[in-house]
């Protein structure tokens, strides 16, 4: 069949390039994370430590939420049995919309299958019904903002990243009568940088836009009850629309928004993607809504967190590693090289028990790919010393530059 | 603010016509479906039998189900913890994975957050990235694959519903070189009725087009190990892809792909709405492969859905509540009128304990806004003379038109 000539010759330029990805296959141990089970293409299993998961804080294995979770899969099954509209609207979806309102101190909110599906649905649908809409979009925006974007068909800008001047000078060239919506990141998730958030709403306000926010990489980590950096910085009031994930701090899976009643009540009444699919199961729900409670009260493991992130940064410039200077709990040590950044990978797999999935093209841009390494409050010292003693040894291997201190 | 203007008048609209949703808030009974706790506007609870529920074997309350999520979410943890790509591929996902290649009988299969994300993704890349496609497409495809097929921008071609010989006309009259891909469901979930499989595959096979069926009405439903329609049929061979749920007979939640090894592959290597979101939690996938397993060689939930459709269709004739007569599974009954079919909803719930969700725009046409009932295997016999004593007696204070026998 030629159709799938074609599919295979675009997966053969993928391994020419370095960039076909092979997943590596784990079996998480709760209770003992960051460690899991790596099973190699063989079948064969070995323990390995996990250094790039999105569960920053470990809530995927605080009993708190495994606990709920179990709780709720006994009490109502296993799945939602339905669509929000025919019969899947379940108590513990009810709760957990509550719950994220009050978290980032909103009138409402709504739930979605994930983060993706969160923005695809909600910009798609917010920017193809208000008529004559602009969005001025971050460049360096996540791939499920700009497919929502794209599907609106809406007139479109582009602002450079975290540039609120040149969103600025972008708005003053539009007409000032259009509606406005400015999207944006607070945590960048491959570059851990932070947006200038006050600085941005502050234009948006200028020129009259409504603002969408996505704290995917944010909530559950920053600010006094984990309500992202826009809590943190007192601003949750300045954003018209915060976005988040339950799939990383808080340790679960699905995505929401929320802000003022009548906007999330229109993406509720409009958004194809959220009226069309089968609602989150209720344990899911009722584990991440435990979730999202236990980190409103506890700092402990933001504070072990940041100490950790702090103790591998120190780890690596004393090897001399390059990694990225940011704000936040991300540390991307640079490579610049699919084919070395997997071979790094790869032997820091099976020669050292370590894994850390090289990052490459379409996720980063051709010539910046890294290794980006998350630590979390469950690494221990010990973790801290293998990792940086391993990539000291690679490095000097695989004749890459050394951070000059 | 305008734009919140602008929502609040759409809003009105819906609710002018009859069409603002207003969600069930439900707790389900595992061990006691379909039973359910409802919760009304004022926080107040009732006991009530779930009659729209898309659950339709019952699986999400089978202890083979909810037991081996249990066991997993003890074992791996609640989430994924990442991306596919980034720490997410989990043991049971790679399982769930074979299982299912298995099922259909394909070389390969892909699973996605849910049936919606996969249509949307998978259609949306293959008809994106091979260039010069035209898609067909069933006029009364769902949500999900007609935003795949708009999200392509390729061309596209709708074939009256259910007509090979309308497809075969569109295809004479394209240009015979150019790849092509015909995109269709076996079961119609709002009208019940069934693809002529067969057909569409000889005029597919005729054009050289490639097929994709959408059996997420049908799978662990139909065929002798709940492959769906196309397996009953011997027909599985003869589709390039089989797209699927893990979310209503499989009870739990995900979604899926099947296919040649290397269309698998491509999908996985290219579909943003794969890559970049969070994988479904481990004790989820783990959940699925157990009730697809069990499904495979258990056909005792299919025989007793069977009888119980039958039972429910024999009771509502007696009582000459028309319904739409359908080879599947599905019971619509008709009202045609969005305003009385939720007024005979609402009734239902306070008067009778009885809950089926009214069905209408955008679900459904206008003037064809229906009760959909799904009966599953663990329906009474009280329970059906109940709802149909039920549905007689509002028949009546409705003036609605009966069936004549
Ligand atoms: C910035 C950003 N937004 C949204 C998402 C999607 O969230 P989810 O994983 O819950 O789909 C991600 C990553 O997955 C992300 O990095
Ligand atoms: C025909 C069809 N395809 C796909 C879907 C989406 O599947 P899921 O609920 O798993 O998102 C649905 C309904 O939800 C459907 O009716």
């Amino acid at each position: 069949m030629d159709i799938l000539k074609t599919m295979e010759t675009a997966l053969s330029e993928l391994h020419e390039a370095g960039n076909y990805r092979v997943f590596a296959e784990l079996e998480r141990h709760c209770n003992d994370f960051p460690k899991a089970t790596f099973y190699d293409d063989a079948g064969e299993t070995r323990d390995v430590t996990v250094w790039c998961s999105n569960d920053y804080l470990g809530m995927g294995q605080n009993p708190v939420v495994t606990g709920r979770m179990t709780e709720i899969i006994q009490k109502c099954g296993a799945g939602a049995g339905g669509t929000r509209n025919i019969s899947g609207t379940n108590h513990y979806h009810v709760m957990l919309e509550r719950e994220l309102a009050d978290l980032h101190d909103k009138e409402a909110a709504l739930i979605f299958t994930s983060g993706y599906v969160s923005n695809w649905a909600a910009l798609g649908t917010l920017l193809s019904k208000i008529p004559g809409i602009i969005v001025y979009s971050d460049a360096l925006n996540h791939a499920s903002m700009i497919e929502g974007i794209r599907h609106s068909r809406c007139t479109k800008r582009l602002f450079r990243h975290n540039d609120p001047e040149h969103l600025a000078e972008l708005m003053a060239a539009d007409d000032p009568n259009a509606p406005k919506l400015v999207a944006f990141e607070s945590v960048y998730s491959m570059d851990g940088d932070i947006a200038p958030i006050e600085a941005i709403c502050d234009v948006a306000d200028r020129f009259g836009a409504i603002t969408y926010l996505d704290e995917v990489h944010a909530v559950g980590m920053y600010g006094p009850r984990g309500g992202g950096v826009a809590e943190r910085e007192g601003l949750m009031d300045r954003l018209t629309v915060i976005e988040g994930t339950l799939g990383k701090a808080f340790g679960v899976m699905g995505g929401y928004i929320t802000g003022p009643e009548v906007l999330v009540d229109f993406v509720r009444s409009f958004a194809s993607g959220f009226i069309f699919t089968t609602a989150l199961p209720p344990a899911l729900a009722a584990g991440a809504t435990a979730s999202i409670r236990y980190l409103k009260e506890s700092s402990a493991e933001r504070d072990a967190h940041k100490a950790n992130v702090a103790k591998v940064r120190a780890a690596l410039n004393a090897r001399g590693i390059p990694h990225m200077e940011n704000p936040s709990h991300i540390v991307p040590v640079m490579v610049g090289n699919a084919s070395k950044c997997k071979w790094i990978s790869d032997v820091l797999m099976t020669d050292f028990g370590i894994y850390v999935q090289p990052i490459n093209y379409p996720t980063v841009p051709v010539g910046t790919e890294r290794l980006r390494i998350t630590p979390t409050p469950l690494h221990t010292e010990a973790d801290i010393r293998h990792l940086s003693g391993a990539l000291c040894s690679l490095w000097s291997q695989c004749a890459l530059a050394r951070a000059v201190a």
